[in-house]
């Protein structure tokens, strides 16, 4: 029952926000080796509370890198559906530290917000759901549908070893849906189903001029370098207007519909308050697609980081030996990640002067995303949204990634749902991430409605 | 006598290597504000040192940063000329440290190679001088000629306090040439005499876009990222073969003649063994002048550090707040830094889009200087080198800079001589920077030669 479940809820917010202080305080960076045995502490924490959810079957299972964490509840009977429920226990990079107003694995509240690395993306979403099946297990004594929990310890770094663990484990992830809590609303009382997703092609550029740093008096205009050189080459990867230039690159870009584009202009998002978000001195992209559509529904190519030659206080008169960028495209259907990359390494090999030398590894790749709006899933989702929040949510496509996703429909063949309770200023891999409280409760509510909403099925036949 | 100062020198040799090592164990980094006490360390054991060598009127003079170091020795009669010898103390960072086979601040000897962060540039080359002067003064009784010592520790940041302690001691310097050791040879037989120095201006450029860190994945292009904008700033600012397109940048550059094209196509430099030094694919530049007229007498715009985003190690999605790039610009006769860094900083403003804000510092300025090389000065310097290495020295212009010798030349009116003691491999500036070993005990025995030779006056009438 519904009722009894929320009532149990409601009743343990305190404890549950204690523990979820808990969880964030490990600082599980999936990026950083430095982090490595953080993260596997989270991944122990986690299986433990779901052990002491009500959940079976949990096990913490060893990767190449981080550990899988899997739990299970499959008493409802055959008849009921099951679910699958993803979230990540990894979290990005907290620097730099020294913006953050309060430790980034202190986890602090001020003014109904959460502050922590990890708060939003994902600690805070993916621990909603663990909740969900434990004020049903502990208040009812029963989930009304099975339920299992899949979280991984890579999403930060394009989930590689989820990718290789899921084709080889179907009858354990065997399920009728999916449901992942990772992305935002469009306000406090603006919830949103995310249909679409970028996907990320992640590259890491090291360009090599002479074998040490030299005298840049000495040798400066007779060696070419290396800095010099990776600023005419991102010159030439993305024109001012955002326009990116490698050869192929748009070749499978999905027109959007008419159809799909005034679906998009009725998103409620204004350019006002996305700059303010942003706190930039004006937007940009490309003059001929909305604001919305540049974020969701358009390629991009970002640097993230860039360092060479002397990088401490004053200066140094070097001409460096290297220059380092790491680049970041995001992807949108059809567009494929390891053909990118693939287009992205030819591109700069043909580009860089036989001045230098350039390594290209590839980081992270993950797939973009399309998925349909009308199903069972999505207007249980709606249902419960609007139960919780008062308002029915709106649909958007996300400019983030979510590796898994992909993996989820054409491995699994799994419709998803993303049910995100984030909000725009969250801050998420940025200093000062945080989660709004409310929607942690909130969260927890819409979860037990939407699992019982799916248990029941379709209301009428689709 | 020359004589009895040459054996003194020969005599004590070892010690003087050992008070070397002393010197260099000194970390005198003059750019970063945490080895402040070490540089202040090194000009008081340097006057100290000063003192032991039997010269007067010793005295540490505070800067408003680092300070000088001033010694003389005046009895040689006021017919007698005077010498001001020149060298700085301070020394540039050590870092990339990991790329330093044995630590910068241990001096270590390798095959006749002295390994230590200062040893050619500029430590180990002024030494050579104060040593000279020990050997007259403890060897003979007496120098020569009248010798001034001016030494400050400020050289690899602009000598910003030097450049405004000269106009007010006009009467404490007054001499009748410079002599300053601060530069490198041809190779080990190779004496060369510098008769032209570029000059350079270091900034540091801020970009800042959004005023946080940004989701790459939710902001990517909305929000236009202030790397890629580096990148697109960059590629404005030089060309790839190495033309600068600030407007007016060349405006003031004095072209070659052809009379100097042919004494700079007699340098003795091969491109085999410069690209051999560097260690580089290739060598690289403007193609309508020889290398040794691109190291020399044509100016540059190099970038020496630049960073922004997430540097650590793996990925991290973001679209970051800042970029940041420290850039010199190494100039020539009479190119003036003040303008050029004007005519730098106009540029940026009119080149970066308002999607971003800049900020543009001046580290250091140094003028370009192009001297006589037909002087009793260069004459005798010429004929010490002959006498020491069996080989009369090449004129050839330097790539680098020496704020100083500007202000020697216009404010105190001495002719200079440069004669230097490096050799091409010394690394200055970069991870293993080195000294030849038979050269600070050859470059001791030039020294006593030339302030004999100088004390002498011209053989012939010039």
């Amino acid at each position: 029952m519904t009722h009894t479940s929320l009532e149990y809820a409601r009743r343990n917010r305190e404890r549950h926000l204690s523990e979820l202080f808990d969880f964030l305080r490990l600082p599980s960076v999936s990026t950083d080796p430095a982090y490595r045995e953080a993260t596997a502490n989270a991944a122990m924490w986690l299986a433990e509370r779901m052990e002491a959810a009500g959940l079976e079957h949990v096990r913490v299972i060893p990767t190449e890198r981080h550990p899988l964490v899997y739990a299970d509840w499959l008493h409802a009977g055959p008849a009921a559906p099951t679910v699958l429920i993803y979230g990540h226990y990894d979290v990005q990079p907290a620097d730099p530290l020294e913006l953050w107003t309060t430790p980034p694995f202190e986890p602090t509240v001020r003014d109904d917000f959460l502050y922590a690395r990890g708060a939003a993306d994902d600690k805070g979403q993916l621990y909603i759901h663990v909740k969900a099946a434990e004020a049903y297990l502990r208040g009812d004594g029963r989930l009304p549908l099975n339920v299992k929990f899949l979280i991984e310890g890579e999403e930060e770094i394009g989930s590689h070893n989820l990718h290789a663990f899921i084709p080889q484990n179907r009858d354990l992830l065997a399920a009728d849906s999916a449901l992942i809590s990772d992305s935002a609303m469009l306000g406090r009382d603006r919830p949103a189903l995310v249909y679409a997703l970028r996907g990320n092609c992640h590259v890491l550029l090291d360009i090599t001029g002479p074998d040490h740093d030299l005298h840049s008096g000495t040798y400066g205009g007779s060696i070419d370098n290396p800095l010099n050189v990776l600023g005419h080459l991102l010159a030439r990867l993305k024109d001012a207007s955002g326009h990116i230039m490698i050869p192929g690159f748009y070749d499978r870009v999905r027109p959007l519909s008419l159809e799909e584009r005034e679906l998009l202009a009725q998103t409620p998002l204004s350019e006002a308050e996305w700059l303010q978000q942003a706190g930039a001195p004006q937007l940009w992209g490309e003059g001929e697609y909305t604001l919305v559509e540049r974020i969701g529904a358009r390629p991009t190519l970002d640097v993230t980081g860039m360092f060479g030659g002397y990088t401490g206080a004053g200066t140094k008169t070097v001409l460096p030996s290297a220059a380092h960028a790491k680049i970041s495209m995001r992807l949108v259907p059809d567009q494929d990640p390891a053909e990118i990359a693939a287009l992205f390494e030819a591109f700069v090999r043909e580009t860089l002067p036989a001045t230098v030398r350039a390594e290209v590894r590839v980081a992270g790749l993950s797939q973009p995303v399309l998925m349909a709006r009308d199903t069972v899933e999505m207007r249980a989702a709606a249902a419960a949204y609007e139960a919780t929040f008062g308002r029915a949510p709106v649909f958007m496509r996300e400019g983030g990634s979510i590796p898994v996703v992909s993996d989820l429909g054409h491995v699994l063949g799994l419709p998803t749902v993303l049910m995100g309770f984030g909000l725009p200023g969250d801050r998420i891999h940025s200093p000062n991430e945080r989660f709004y409280l409310p929607n942690f409760y909130a969260g927890i509510e819409t979860s037990i409605r939407y699992l019982a909403l799916l248990a029941e099925g379709p209301a009428t036949p689709a």
